[in-house]
């Protein structure tokens, strides 16, 4: 049996895992990124982490074959730089590199969401599956691709933008710069915004039981008033799902995975989420449902897709080297 | 050198040709396909065809290696049956089997778009690019995704629906039944439509010397107006540029292939059509142009596209087998 490391980096946290080659969590543990420090500091930090972790679980020392890192923003994924981080404030960081200075043993990178995506595909709930669309909605709308157990990166790893798939020109402003972005309809940032609009034309919804101020409006805001059945937030949730079904659509026709798989916070509504999006789904799929349908899923390893995605990224690259 | 038999199906005529295996045409001819008669006449005239054209171009019995055969509509690529043509009202017809009795050799199958756009990746505009999408501008949208060399077909090869995504939501009315996608307002059938709606309004638009009635509007009518000048033309051919743009950007983002191929009658406008088009592109990719550039080409191997990537994809799948 080979081991690896995977490390899920965040804004906040280090998240970090020993995995074994079939997808098996070891030990897992978590540390402060503190993210104002120099990349150096944070890379040691990484791979002490990655070591210690390993001796823990009873990996002998050099037993570990590999270690692969999730990291936000875009990663170039066949030199392991993190090219840019909006989120931790880097630029041209050879962070694969740092960690395996101090490691001793291979280290790649890849972007937190497409290893979010080779996580559920290997070991999570599309792991019968032979090719998935990983979406996740969360503060913007990522994406990963997975056919036939390997990752879409696109050129220098800069595709899966699937949040900036437009789905109605000319609508709501996104961050990118363009008008009417998938993201803009369908994250949890657009949701809130949605629900804060309904709130404000409507002073006598429920919703304003729920949340009190518009500050306290968040993802579940909406969902929670529906099932109050409180009408304004009824039209709240119908009116994303019917968004966020057109460009999970647009991905099937495009893709046609056997599974698309949705992740992100929005995801814990579970069945009152999943089973509208399906049945839209469905009936707006290209050539219908009989010859080659489409499942959609929800995640289902949660916070540690993101470490077993890096983990196996980090076995499939060591395989192939 | 090893030979290949490409054949493109069409609702009119099947072309065939005799290539090489970096590509290179030795003879071709076309002939009516006859499209009311059973499957089984028309594969053996495939074979006919294929073996006549193999002698004709020095290749000695038993000197072709596979044939590979575009078809319109859906195709069951790993089966080669053609699953549903709309074209030539065909169901699950064992279309490489039937051939394959006739011709001797391995026959393959895939969908003409897919097989035109492995055409210009293998041989055509794309050919120093490993990866490309490739769009064609026709009655309708297709498309083909071609990633390392190889073409990305989905689930049972039902994806690369491309002009089946929606890029305004709740838009102009699709024949797949949703509303807003690409093909709706990117196909050439599209912009005559844009162009007729465009001269009902302004009865004094040059547009009407060039087609006098309705019926003479194709999909050069609103560029050539263009090109002398008349306002009402200039926005039409603005308007199908900017949600053409749409599209392709969506595309970009998702895929950041290389390069992005258009091909279809359209294309026939060249940098009139290409030039605003890059523009817009480059100003919409996803984190902008300079990490991982996308380019812009015009589709160049013509009518050859299909046969050329039809027998690619046999020389592909031969070598696989």
């Amino acid at each position: 049996m080979k081991y690896y490391a995977g490390i899920d980096l965040g804004g906040t946290f280090i998240k970090c895992g020993i995995v074994d080659e079939e997808g098996h969590i070891l030990s897992k543990e978590k540390i402060p990124t503190g993210r104002e420090r120099p990349y150096g500091e944070i890379a040691r930090d990484m791979a002490q982490l990655a070591a210690g972790l390993a001796g823990r679980a009873g990996v002998p020392a050099g037993g570990l074959t590999a270690a692969g890192i999730g990291s936000p923003g875009i990663v170039d994924s066949a030199r392991g730089i993190i090219v840019y981080n909006n989120n931790i404030g880097w630029k041209k960081v050879p962070l694969a590199a740092e960690v395996r200075k101090h490691l001793g043993v291979p280290v790649y990178a890849t972007n937190d969401a497409n290893a979010a995506a080779l996580g559920e595909s290997f070991a999570g709930t599309a792991k019968k599956f032979h090719s998935c669309v990983f979406v996740t909605l969360g503060t913007g709308v990522g994406g990963g691709i997975v056919a036939d157990g390997a990752l879409l990166e696109g050129n220098r790893s800069a595709g899966a933008e699937i949040g900036h798939m437009v789905i109605r020109a000319g609508g709501e402003k996104c961050t990118c710069g363009r008008k009417g972005c998938f993201e803009a309809y369908a994250s949890a940032t657009a949701l809130i915004r949605q629900t804060k609009r309904a709130m404000e034309k409507d002073r006598a919804s429920a919703l304003w039981k729920i949340a009190s101020t518009l500050d306290d409006v968040d993802g579940k805001t909406a969902f929670d008033g529906a099932r109050m059945g409180d009408r304004t937030a009824e039209k709240v949730v119908k009116n994303y799902v019917a968004y966020l079904a057109e460009g999970l659509t647009n991905l099937a026709n495009i893709f046609r995975p056997d599974a698309i798989v949705l992740g992100g916070g929005v995801c814990a509504e579970g069945e009152a989420l999943l089973a509208p999006l399906r049945r839209k789904l469905n009936r707006m799929l290209y050539g219908g449902t009989k010859y080659a349908p489409v499942e959609l899923l929800a995640a289902s390893l949660g916070n540690d897709a993101g470490l077993v995605g890096a983990a196996h990224f980090a076995q499939q690259r060591a395989e192939e080297a």
